[in-house]
C-alpha cells in the first residue's frame, strides 16, 4: 500500500496519434498512476487541445518538451510529475529521454529506442550515470503468457533449444498507404523520422525481442533478405532473416507489412529436445505446449497452475480475456512497481524491457539491413 | 470535449472481492470517470482499507452505503459523486440502487438487477419516476462484435432467424466449493443472498440476454430441465432450456458451472434463412459469419468493414486484442456518455443495459426455475 | 491372414445415389472384401449401368434383390456373395435385410435400421434367429477418436458422467430443396419412404448413437421441441431435445437441416467430475480432454499414447488425417474380422454397430416425434 | 465408362514398410486399378508372404522388380500389369524406373524421384524416349484445396504474388531414432539409401513442391542454414531456406524433423498485393483466404463455390473430411485417367506430379545443400 499514486507526463500522443493514448490507458489501468502533464505535439495548439480533452490543468500543458521538463522539475515533489514517457516518432526519442533522466525523471520510452544505435549507446551511458529507471515498451513481453514461455524454457522443461520460428506478419501497408495523408505510415516510411529501417525496425524489433525474452539468449547472427514490395517505398516492408542464437539455437524470422489480409499476426514457435511451445499474439491467453511422447497442452491464463510471474501479471479469472491494453498496462505496473520498490529501499524485480533490450534491438536493425544489403551474408549482431 | 470528468461512488468490492475492481477498471479506463467515495464493505475496516488502497480521501470512505448517499448528495455538483455503482452480492443491489436513484444519483449496478422479481419491478417505477439512469453490466453485450452481429440480425442480412444455440458452461463450481472459505462461490449458492437462482443467475441471465440482445427478440417461453449435480448444493448449478422466441425462433440455452475444465465459455450460435454467426466469447474479436452458397467470413473487430457502432466500443487498431475489460468498460463510456448527453440537452443514444434488461432476466429466472419445479413444463416469461 | 478376400452384394447405390459409392469404397479400403454382385436400382437399366461402371459380371447384376439374394445363395460358398450390403432409402431396408438373414448372408445396412419401430423389432428376431451378423452403419462412431473417447468414460478417466451435449447442425435443407429433383432431398423429407421423422431420423439418430457410445449408457427419457421450418415441408427439419440418461447424466441434443451455411458439424461435448471431452466430426483426429487442475490435452490419432482399440482402427501414421471414409471403412474392417473370427472359430470382438443400436435408433425417433407433438412432455426410451 | 480396371504391380512395400499400403490403397481407391502382381522385397519370403497377404497369386509374386518386369511384359494385354508403382527407398527408384518404361509400362514412382540429380536427369530421357507416363507421389499436391489455391492464384485472384511462407515442422526425429531398429529412420537417415539429404529430401521436396504448385513458379535461388540437430546423425535433420521464386516473390522455406510434439505439419501461406491464402495440411479440407478490405473468408472443400478441378478432387459431400489417402488417391486417379484418355486417343490432362517436379526436386536438394555448404550463400537452382 502506498501513500499516493504516481504522477507522469508525456512528451507526443497528440491528436492524431495513436500509441499515446493506449499509453495513457496503459499506465492508469491499475490505478497507480495518473497523467498531470504534457507536451502533446510539435503544434502547441494541438498540444493545448489534448490537455484539455484529456483534463489536464492548461499549466501543465507545455509546448515543447523542453519546457515541460524544466518547469515539471522546479515543481516540488508530490506534484511534479514522478516520470515521464515518450510516445513520439523515433527520432524524437533520444533527446527528450537524455534530458528527462538528466533532470531525475525516470522514464517511459516507445520502440525502438532510438533513431540510430549511436544514440542508443549514449542512451544507456546516460541512464547508467542517471541512476533513473529506464522502460521500452516491447509491449508483447508483457503478456503474462509469455512471462510462462520464457520461465518454462529457463527451467529446462523443453531441454536444451534448437528451434526457434517467430513471425509478424501483418498487411496494413500494402498499398503506398504512406502517399495520402496516413499519419502512422507516414512517418514510418520515412527515413528522416524513422531511421534507417521500416518494418524491420518497427515489428521485427518486436519479433526480436519476444524471441530472445523466450529463448533467454540474444540472437548472435543472421543472414536477412530484405525487400521493399511496394513501389516508390523508401524503407523496406518485408524481410525474411535466417536467425542463429548465442546458446546454440537457430530458426527463421520474418516480419512483414505486405502480408495483405493479415493483421498483427506476431507468433513465436520454440522447440527443444522434449518439446516445444507454440503462442500467438492474436489470442494471447493461450499457449500449446508439446511433448514428445504425450499429447499436447493447452495453457491458458489466469489458471492455478500458471506461475506467480504470470499471476502477478493477469488481472481477471481464466476464461475472461484479456488483451493488448493489459500487456502493456503489465509493462508500467511493473516499472512503477520499480519506482515504489526503490523508493522504499527495496531490490527492485524490473520485470519490463530496458535499454539494454533497446540497444540490442538497435544493433538487430543494423545486422538486418546490413545483411540485407550484402546479398543476406550472415551478419554478427 | 467536457469540462470535468465524472465522479463516482461505489458500494462493495472491498479486499476479497473481485468484480468491484473489474468495475473500476472500466469505468476509468477511457478517462471519463473517476471513482471518488465508496463504502466497500458492510465491514468498516475494510472499506476503510479498500479506500486507503484506492488511494481515496478518508472523509470520502464511508461505514454504510445510506451514508454515502446522504452525504454525498449534501456536496455541491462537481465534488459529489455524479453515479454510484452497486457491486455487492445480489441481495444487496435493491435498497442502495433505490436510495441513490431518490437522491438523485444515477446507477450502474452487477447483475441480476435484484434478488427478485418483486424487486426489480419495484427499481423500475423508482427508475421511471427518478428520471435518473440506471445501468446494468450485463458485460458480455459491450463485445464491439456483439454489436456487429446485432446490427446485422437487425438488418435482416440472415432473413427471418430460426434457430439461436446460446452455451454457458463454466467448470469452477465443479467440486463443492461453497464448503470451503471461497468468498465468490459461498455468496453464488447461498439462498439468503444470490435469490432462488445459482448458475441460472449467475450466468443463464448472462447467457439469455445475450441472445435476446443479438436475436433481437425475447424469450417469450421455455422449458427447462434445472440440476444440482454437486452433492449438498443449495442452489442449481445446471441448467438445460428449451426456448422459443417472440420472433417464432427456437432453440437451446444451457449453462452450467460443473462443466469441468471449462473456464467462462460463453458461446452462441445464430441462424436465419439465409445465413447464421458465431461468436465465442473467449475469442470475442472475432465473428464467424456463414451464408447459404458462399463460404464463410471471419469478422474482425477493428477493421473498417465493422460498422459505426462496433467502432465507436473499439478502441485499438485490429489485431490487437482486446478482452473482458475493455467490453466492461463500453458499458461505462456508453452510461457516461448517456449523462454528458442528457446533461448537454443531447438525445442520447443509451447503447447500454439497464432495467428493463434486468427485469427480463428476473423473469427469465422465474421461468427456468418455475420450469424446473414443474417437470420442465412449457413456461411463459 | 486369409485364404481370399470376402465377397458382397449390394441393395441400391445405383447412379444418382450418393451413400452407395461410400459404401462401397469402405468395404473395399482394406483390401478384405469385393463387390462380385448387385441390385442397385429399382430401375433395372440402373441397375445395369451401374453393374457395367462398378466392372461387375453382367451375370450377377440382378433387376431385384429378391433375384439377387435367391441366384446368389444357389452359387457354392467362394462364389456366391458372403454379405450384403443395403443402401436404399429407409422404408427398403427392412425387406432385404430379413429376407437376405434368412438366406444364411450376413448384412450390412445403412441407419436408420428401419422405417419403423415395429420393423426393427421383427429384424431383431431376425437375427437372432438366423445366427449371422448385422451391422449398421452408424459411420461416426467408427473414428479411433470415439473409441478413444468411449474408453476413457468408460475407464472413469473423467468419474461419474453429469453432462452431455450432443449436436448435429446441418443447413443443406434450408431451402425447399425437395421440391427441385434433389434425390437425397426427396426421399428423405418423404413420409413414404423416410418414416415419421426427416431430420431427426436422418442425422438425430447419429447424434443419439454418438453420445450413447460415448457415454457407454442410453438416453432413457427425453423431452423434445420438434419443428418443421421450411415452408412446405412434410418432416422435421429441426428438433431440441433434453435428454437424460440410464445412468444420470443430462444433457441437450439438437439437430437441424436448416442451420444455413452449416455443413455437417456433429459435435460432442461430455463432462464428467473430474474432466471432459470435446470431438467435432469436422476435425475427427482431435480430441480436447480437460481436467479440474491441469491444462486441456490435446488427444491426436496415430499417436503411441492412443489406446489399441483405436490404433488398431488407423491407418496412418500421426499427423496424416483419416477422414470420413476410413471411419466408414472402419465399420467394415470390423465387421470382416467379425465374420473371419466366426468362420475361424474364434470369440469375435463385433466392434460396430448392429440391431440393438438400429432398435435403439427407433425408440429414440419414436420418443422425439412423440415429445414434440405431447407439447415436449418428458418421454421415455 | 471403360471395359476393365487397370492392372499393377508394385515394386517394395513389403512387410514392415508404411507407404507401399498407402500406395496400394490409394490406388485401388476409386476401382479403377487393382493390383496383380509385386516384388515386394529384397528378401524373397517377405515378398512372397506379403503377395499371400494382398491375395495375389503366386505366380505373380516375384523374387526380383527385373524378374517381374520381363515375365509381366510377356503377359498378354488385359492381363499383364498396366502400370508399375515404385515405393522403395530412394536408391532403387530410378533402375526400375527406367527399365519398366524401357518395356512399355507405365511408372507411379515415390519420392524424392531417385538417388541423385543424374539419376533424375537420365530418367527424364528415358521418359521421353519412351513416350510412357510417369507420375511422383507428391501427395500433397493431390488434395483438392491445394488445387483450388494454385488455380486462384493463377486467375489473378490475389493479384502479383509478393510473398510465401511454406514450412514443414515434424518431431519424430528429435531422438537419434535410427539407432534403433526403426525401418523408416534407418534409410532416411542413410547417405548410401536416402542421398545427399535427409529431411531436406523426405519433406522438404514436398514443400518446396507444394510452394511452386500454388505459387505457379520455380524457386529460382535461396540460401539456406541446414543443420543436423541430433548428435551422430548422418543427414541433415533441419534446415532454415530463404527462397526467391522466378516470378519475384520472396519467402521463406523451413522444414525440420526435430520440432520435438510436431506431427506433420507442411503449412503455407501465400500473399499478393490484393490478398493472401493460408492452408494446413492437417486440416486439408479448409483454406482460409484473406483480403485488403473484406472480410477473410473460408474455403471448404465440397461445396458448391469450389472450383471444377477441386470437385472433381473430391469424393464426399461438405463436411465428411477426406484425408491423406484421398488425396493420394487423386494422384492415381488423374494418373489414370491419362493412361485412359491416351488409350482412348484424346488429350490428357495430365493433373498429376511427374519427372519435371522430380528434377526440380533434386535441383531443390542439391542447391539446398550446397547453400547450407557454402555459408548460406545464395545458390541458383
Amino acid at each position: 500500500m502506498h501513500d499516493r499514486k504516481l504522477k507522469f507526463g508525456m512528451v507526443g500522443g497528440g491528436q492524431g496519434a495513436f500509441i499515446g493514448a493506449v499509453h495513457r490507458i496503459a499506465a492508469a489501468l491499475d490505478n497507480e498512476a495518473e497523467l498531470v502533464c504534457g507536451s502533446f505535439s510539435s503544434k502547441p495548439e494541438n498540444s493545448r487541445a489534448t490537455g484539455e480533452e484529456l483534463y489536464l490543468s492548461p499549466d501543465r500543458v507545455y509546448d515543447t518538451y523542453e519546457e515541460m521538463i524544466k518547469k515539471e522539475s522546479e515543481l516540488p515533489e508530490g506534484v511534479r510529475m514522478d516520470f515521464m514517457v515518450i510516445v513520439t516518432p523515433n527520432h524524437l526519442h533520444f533527446a527528450p529521454a537524455k534530458m528527462a533522466l538528466e533532470h531525475g525523471f525516470d522514464v517511459m520510452c516507445d520502440k525502438p529506442v532510438t533513431f540510430s544505435t549511436e544514440e542508443a549507446q549514449q542512451l544507456q551511458e546516460v541512464v547508467k550515470s542517471s541512476g533513473r529507471e529506464f522502460g521500452l515498451t516491447h509491449t508483447y513481453t508483457g503478456y503474462p503468457m509469455v512471462k510462462q514461455a520464457a520461465d518454462m524454457v529457463r527451467e529446462g522443461k523443453f531441454g536444451k533449444i534448437r528451434k526457434v520460428v517467430v513471425e509478424y506478419p501483418q498487411g496494413w501497408l500494402s498499398t503506398p498507404l504512406e502517399q495520402t495523408d496516413n499519419k502512422q505510415a507516414g512517418w514510418r516510411s520515412d527515413p528522416s523520422k524513422s531511421g534507417k529501417a521500416g518494418a524491420v525496425g518497427d515489428i521485427g524489433t518486436h519479433a526480436a525481442n519476444l524471441a530472445e525474452t523466450i529463448v533467454g539468449s540474444h540472437i548472435s547472427e543472421l543472414a536477412a533478405d530484405v525487400s521493399r514490395m511496394v513501389e516508390g517505398r523508401r524503407l523496406d516492408d518485408d524481410a525474411n532473416v535466417l536467425i542463429r542464437f548465442a546458446n546454440g539455437a537457430k530458426g527463421v524470422l520474418h516480419c512483414s507489412q505486405i502480408c495483405a489480409g493479415d493483421e498483427n499476426d506476431l507468433n513465436i514457435r520454440v522447440w527443444g529436445e522434449k518439446g516445444g511451445l507454440e503462442w500467438h499474439q492474436h489470442d494471447p491467453n493461450t499457449m500449446v505446449v508439446r511433448w514428445l511422447d504425450q499429447p499436447a497442452q493447452v495453457y491458458r491464463t489466469g489458471n492455478d497452475y500458471m506461475n506467480d510471474r504470470a499471476q502477478v501479471n493477469t488481472r481477471t479469472p481464466f476464461g475472461h480475456p484479456e488483451g493488448y491494453l493489459e500487456a502493456f498496462a503489465n509493462l508500467y505496473k511493473n516499472f512503477i512497481r520499480t519506482l515504489r520498490d526503490k523508493a522504499e529501499g527495496k531490490e527492485p524485480v524490473r520485470d519490463f524491457p530496458g535499454i539494454e533490450e533497446g540497444l540490442q534491438g538497435m544493433k538487430f536493425i543494423d545486422a538486418v539491413i546490413d545483411s540485407g544489403e550484402n546479398n543476406a551474408a550472415w551478419t554478427k549482431i
